[in-house]
C-alpha cells in the first residue's frame, strides 16, 4: 500500500492520472479477493462501533464518469455492512421542490447523523461539473459554487462530520467497453441511457471541470482520493483500505456504560430473572 | 416448510405459541446455514430487479419484545443485500415536531418508494402497544388507532406496497437469558437499558395488547407472521423464506428497453466508441 498521498491529484491533471492502479496493488487476484474480504470485515466492525458509540458521523461521496462503478462500489464495498446505520442517497435530476431551493439544499437534508454512514452516489459536485461542461450558467456563478461547496464541507467538518470523497477514475476505453456490455446484457439494459453516449463526447471536458474542482476542494479533512477504476478488484480494494485506514484513526468503541449501573441492573435482573 | 398459514394467529392468543419453532423447520444446523445462505442469494436478486424494475415498493415491519432480534435479523437477513434500494428507519421516542403531529406522520413519511425497501425497526404498533400497556390514553382513543392502522396500511397496500410484518416471538425465560448477556458481555453494554427491566413486568400485558393488534390488524395482503423467535437461525430461516416465498409472486425481472433504442444506440455507439 503506498502512502496515501499518491492518491492525490496535487498539481497534477485528472488525464495524467493512471485508471489501471497496477502501481498502488501489485497483489494478485486471490490475494486481492483475500485482502478485501478481510478488511470488509473490519470496515463492519467499525461501522458497528461508531453506529453504537453515536460519536461520530460518516459521509462518503462517490464521482466519477458513467459506468465508472459507483453502484458497484456501493454493493461490493458496503454489502457486509449492516443496513441498519449506512444510508444511500443517489442524487438524480432535482424535482421541483428541490428545484427552487437552493443547490445545497437537498444535499444538506440528507447529511449523516451521530453514528451514521451516509453514501452520496453523486453530490453536489454534480453543480458544479455539469453546468460548467454545458456552459448553461453564467461562468461567474458556476466558480463560485466551488467556495460554497467548501465552505459548506468546512462546515460539516467542524461538525464533525468526517468526509471521504472518491472519484472513480476510468478509462475512456473502458467505459467505450463497459456501454456495449450494457446494451449487450439484457440484465444491465435498464443501466443503459442514449445520454451516457452524447455525454461521452463531452470527455475532456469533464477531465477539466473535475481536475479544477478537485484542486479548490481538497481539503486534509475532506481529501479527494482518485481510485484508478478500471480493474473493479482493485477499485474496491484501494477504497475499502482507504475507508478502514483512516475509520481506525478515530478509535471508535463499543460504549461502556456506568458500573453503577451495571450494578443496580443485576441486582434487579436476579430479583425479575428468577 | 409448512404452509404459509400456520405462522398466522388466527384466533389463538400470543402466548399459546411456539418461540421454539421446532414445528416449522427440522433441518440440522448445517443444512440450516447452506439454506438461509441460498436464500439470502435469491433475496438479493429480488431485491436488485425489484430496484432495477421501479415498480413495486416493500416495507418490512420488525416488531418484538425487547432482545427478540430485530436489529440483529436486520444484518442476518439483509446484510447480503444492496444496500443501494434498502432503507432501515428505527423508530424511537417521537421528537418534539413529531410529537406535535398525529402519531402516523413521521411513519408515513417513510413509506417505501417505487423499487424500494423499508425495514421498519418498530413502527406505528408501538403506538397501540404502549399505551395500552400502560394505560396512558384514554382505552377508547387508543382502540380507535387499530382502526387508522388498518385504514393505513389498507391504503398503502392499494397503492402498490407489499407489506410484510414480523413479530418475533421469544420466550420469557429467553429475554432473561439475552438480558443478562448484554450485562456480561462488555460489547453489548450499549444495548442495554433499565427500562428492558422494568417494561419485562409487563410481559402478559404486552402479549395481550399484541394478540389484540394482531387479529385487528392481520390482512392476506399484510398478514403478521408470527417467528419463533428463540433459535436465532430458525428465525433469520423462516423470515428469509417467508421474503423470498412472497416476493417471486410478484415477478420481478430486469426491465427490458424499447429495441429501437438498442438498435439506435448501437449505431450511436459504432461511431462514438471507435
Amino acid at each position: 500500500m503506498p502512502k496515501e498521498k499518491n492518491f492525490y491529484l496535487g498539481k497534477k491533471h485528472l488525464s495524467a492520472f493512471s485508471t489501471k492502479g497496477e502501481n498502488f496493488c501489485k497483489l494478485n487476484k486471490d490475494h486481492l479477493d483475500f485482502e478485501i474480504n478481510l478488511l470488509g470485515e473490519r470496515l463492519s466492525t467499525l461501522q458497528e462501533m461508531i453506529f453504537a458509540e453515536r460519536k461520530h458521523k460518516v459521509l462518503i461521496i462517490l464521482q466519477g464518469m458513467d459506468t465508472s462503478g459507483k453502484d458497484s462500489t456501493v454493493k461490493h464495498v458496503f454489502s457486509a455492512t449492516n443496513p441498519q446505520g449506512i444510508r444511500v442517497v443517489s442524487f438524480k435530476a432535482p424535482t421541483e421542490e428541490e428545484k427552487s431551493k437552493d443547490y445545497l439544499w437537498r444535499i444538506h437534508k440528507e447529511t449523516p447523523s451521530h453514528g451514521e454512514f451516509v453514501i452520496f452516489n453523486r453530490s453536489h459536485y454534480e453543480d458544479y461539473i455539469v453546468p460548467t461542461v454545458h456552459k448553461t450558467f453564467p461562468h461567474k456563478q458556476v466558480q463560485s459554487r466551488l467556495d460554497d461547496i467548501l465552505a459548506f464541507e468546512s462546515m460539516l467538518i467542524r461538525e464533525g462530520v468526517t468526509i471521504f470523497k472518491f472519484f472513480l477514475h476510468i478509462s475512456r476505453k473502458e467505459q467505450a467497453k463497459r456501454l456495449l456490455e450494457r446494451l449487450d446484457n439484457q440484465k444491465k439494459h435498464w443501466k443503459f441511457s442514449l445520454s451516457d453516449l452524447t455525454e461521452r463526447e463531452y470527455w475532456d471536458e469533464y477531465h477539466e471541470a473535475y481536475t479544477k474542482a478537485f484542486r479548490y476542494t481538497h481539503q486534509s479533512e475532506a481529501p479527494w482520493d482518485i481510485i484508478p477504476g478500471d480493474d473493479k478488484r482493485i477499485r474496491d480494494y484501494l477504497i475499502v483500505k482507504i475507508l478502514v485506514d483512516r475509520l481506525e484513526k478515530l478509535k471508535p468503541d463499543f460504549p461502556d456504560i456506568d458500573p453503577k449501573i451495571i450494578k443496580k441492573a443485576k441486582a434487579e435482573a436476579d430479583r425479575l430473572l428468577k
